[in-house]
C-alpha cells in the first residue's frame, strides 16, 4: 500500500504539507490542497487511523457496548447511536456483552483498548462498582438502561417499575382482577423492576397476590411460549398477562392461538418495548413504548460532548414508558365471571 | 492514565520486558510475567492498541459492512460473525452501508482506517468494478451475498434465483395457477433474481405471466402491506403469494387478516430468509431458510485465514436455500375454481 511519502513525491510537496491536509490544517491552502487530495485518490492512500490516533490521542470513534446486537431492541439502539455518531462526523464500534459478567467487562476493555473517547455501555452483569471505577477513569463514558447512585447525570435510563405499574394499572382499570406475570429470567435490575411494578400496582388496588400467576423465562420468544404453557397449566383463571417484553408476548400469543384461546376476549395480553413486530402481530399488541432512540440520542450526544471535555449538564435522564393502545387488552364486564383459564 | 513506563516501575522490570509481557513473547518467562501482569492490572493499565496496531501493522480486528443493523437478518449475521471473531480472539468493527453507494465506499474506508486486514463486506450499492480494486488492495476481503466474477472464491453467496423458484414450483405443485409476487423495489440483485426465479418456475410450466399480478416495495412490514393492499386492489383472483422476504410476508399478513382472508384457506404466503418471527406469525410461515449464520461463519473465517496470508482455498460458496414447510400455503383442490381475491 502506498505511504505517505508516495503521496508527497506525487504531488511535489513535502510530508508535512500532506500530513496538514489530512489534517484539515488551515495552513494547507486551496491548491495544494486539492493537489494532495488527488495524489491521495490515486495512490488510493488510506491515512492510517492508528498513527493519526496516537498523534491526537483519539480516533473520534464512539464505543457501544449492548447485550446482543441480533435483539431487535438492541438493534434499534444501535442504529438510533450510529445516527448521532455518523452525524459527528464518528465512527460507531459495537461489543456484544450478553448480560455476562466477564463479557461486558472484555468488551468494554476492547474499546477503550481502541482508544473510543466517548462510550455508551449498555452493562446489566457487572456491578456498580466496577463500572464506577470505569466512569472515574473515562470521562466520555455514559450509561444506558441503568442509573448508578452519584453518576446519575451521566446514566440515561428508563423507569421500569413506573412502565410495569403502568400495564398493570391499565388491565386493572379495564376490569381484570386474575392478572398474571411472564417476567425475565435474567438477574438484572430491570427484571427486578418490572416484576415490582406489578406488584405495587396489585397492591394499591388491595388485589390479592397470587405466586402461581407468576412464571418466568428467557425473554425471547421462546421464553414466552414456555412461560404462558406453564401459566395455563396451573389453571389459575387469568384473564389478562402482562409480559416482560414484546417477543416474549409473541411467544405467549402464539401458544394461546394454538390452544384456540381468544385474544382479547378470552385473555388479554401486554407487552413493554414496542419493538417493530407488536404492530405485525394479529391482533397487534397494546405495549408500552420503549422511548430506546431518544435514549439512545441523548447518551451518544452526552458521550460525545463529555469526551470532548464538555461540561456535565446538570440534569437527570430517567425516561417514562408510555401506554400504546393497540387490540390484544379487552374489558371485561363488570357481570363478568372470569374464565376457566 | 497509567503509561508503560508506570507499569514497568511497579514490576521493577524494564518497558522492554513490559512490552515482551504484552506480546506473549516467549522470552518473558514465568514469575516476571505475573509481576508484570499484576503491575497492569493495579495500575488499571490499558495497553493502546494503536501503538500495538502500528507497530504490528495490525489490529486483529475483523470488520463487517451489513446494510443496516436494526434489520433481523443483519442481527443475525452480525451476531455470526462476532462468533468467529471472539473464537478467534479477535474483536468485531460494524459498519452500516444502507445499500446506499456513498454509504458502503464511506464504511469500508473507515474499517480499513481502523487497520482491519480481515474485512467481510455486504455491499450491494457499489460496482463490482470498485470492489475489485479493493479486494485487490486488501487480501483479507471477503464478500457476503454477492458474487464477483474472476474472484468468486472470496465471495459467500446465496443462490436467489434458484431460492424464488422453489418456492412458485412449490406453490404450483399445490396445485396454485395465479400466483402473484411481492418484490422489493431496491435496486440490488436479490431484488432482481428472486423476481427471476418465480418468472422461471412460471415459464417452465407453461403458466402465462401476468405483470398485474406483481408489486413491489421498501423490503420491510410497511414494504409488504402497501404490495400486497395494491394487488388486492387489483383484484386479479390469485390464490398464492411469493413474498420478496418474512419481514414484507408478515405485513402481507397482517393486511389479510384485517381483511378476513383466511390465510392459507383462501391465500397461500409464502416467505424468504427464515427469520426467527417467521416461527411466531399465525399462521406460522411457510418460507425459504436462507443460511445466513454458516454463510456468516465461512465468510469470517474466510476473512482472517485470508488475512493471516494463508492460502485461498480452490472451493467456491453459492448456497442454497431449502424450502421449511409450516403452515401459510395450502393444497388447492384440482377442481378448485380460484377464488376472487
Amino acid at each position: 500500500m502506498a505511504t505517505i511519502k508516495d503521496v508527497a513525491k506525487l504531488a511535489g510537496v513535502s510530508v508535512a504539507t500532506v500530513s496538514r491536509v489530512m489534517n484539515n490544517s488551515p495552513k494547507a491552502k486551496g491548491a495544494t490542497r486539492q493537489t494532495v487530495l488527488s495524489a491521495m485518490e490515486t495512490l488510493q492512500y488510506h491515512p492510517n487511523a492508528n498513527a493519526r490516533a496516537l498523534a491526537r490521542q483519539t480516533t473520534g470513534c464512539l464505543g457501544l457496548i449492548v447485550a446482543d446486537v441480533s435483539d431487535p431492541f438492541f438493534g434499534a439502539m444501535v442504529k438510533a447511536t450510529e445516527q448521532i455518531a455518523y452525524a459527528n462526523g464518528s465512527f460507531l464500534l459495537i461489543g456484544n456483552g450478553y448480560h455476562d459478567q466477564h463479557r461486558e467487562r472484555q468488551a468494554i476493555e476492547q474499546l477503550i483498548r481502541h482508544q473510543c473517547s466517548a462510550l455508551v455501555v449498555h452493562a446489566k452483569a457487572l456491578s456498580d462498582d466496577e463500572l464506577r471505577g470505569l466512569m472515574m477513569q473515562i470521562p466520555g463514558m455514559v450509561l444506558i438502561n441503568r442509573s448508578i447512585p452519584g453518576l446519575e447525570q451521566r446514566c440515561v435510563a428508563l423507569d421500569d417499575r413506573y412502565g410495569s405499574h403502568l400495564a398493570t394499572q391499565y388491565l386493572i382499570q379495564q376490569g381484570h382482577r386474575h392478572i398474571g406475570l411472564i417476567g425475565s429470567n435474567h438477574k438484572i435490575s430491570d427484571a427486578k423492576d418490572r416484576l415490582q411494578g406489578y406488584l405495587d400496582a396489585l397492591t394499591e388496588q388491595q388485589i390479592p397476590i397470587n405466586n402461581r400467576c407468576i412464571a418466568s423465562a428467557s425473554p425471547d420468544e421462546a421464553g414466552g411460549e414456555k412461560a404462558l404453557i406453564e401459566l395455563l397449566e396451573r389453571n389459575q383463571q387469568m384473564t389478562a398477562v402482562v409480559c416482560y417484553n414484546d417477543t416474549m408476548a409473541a411467544g405467549a400469543l402464539s401458544v394461546l392461538s394454538d390452544n384456540n384461546i381468544q385474544v382479547p376476549q378470552q385473555m388479554s395480553l401486554i407487552g413493554f418495548d414496542d419493538v417493530l413486530i407488536a404492530r405485525y402481530l394479529r391482533p397487534s399488541l397494546t405495549t408500552l413504548r420503549y422511548p430506546i432512540i431518544s435514549m439512545a440520542h441523548q447518551a451518544a450526544e452526552l458521550a460525545l460532548a463529555l469526551s470532548q471535555g464538555k461540561p456535565l449538564p446538570d440534569v437527570t435522564h430517567l425516561l417514562h414508558p408510555t401506554l400504546v393502545k393497540r387490540h390484544s387488552v379487552a374489558e371485561l364486564p363488570a357481570t363478568h365471571s372470569h374464565h376457566s383459564i
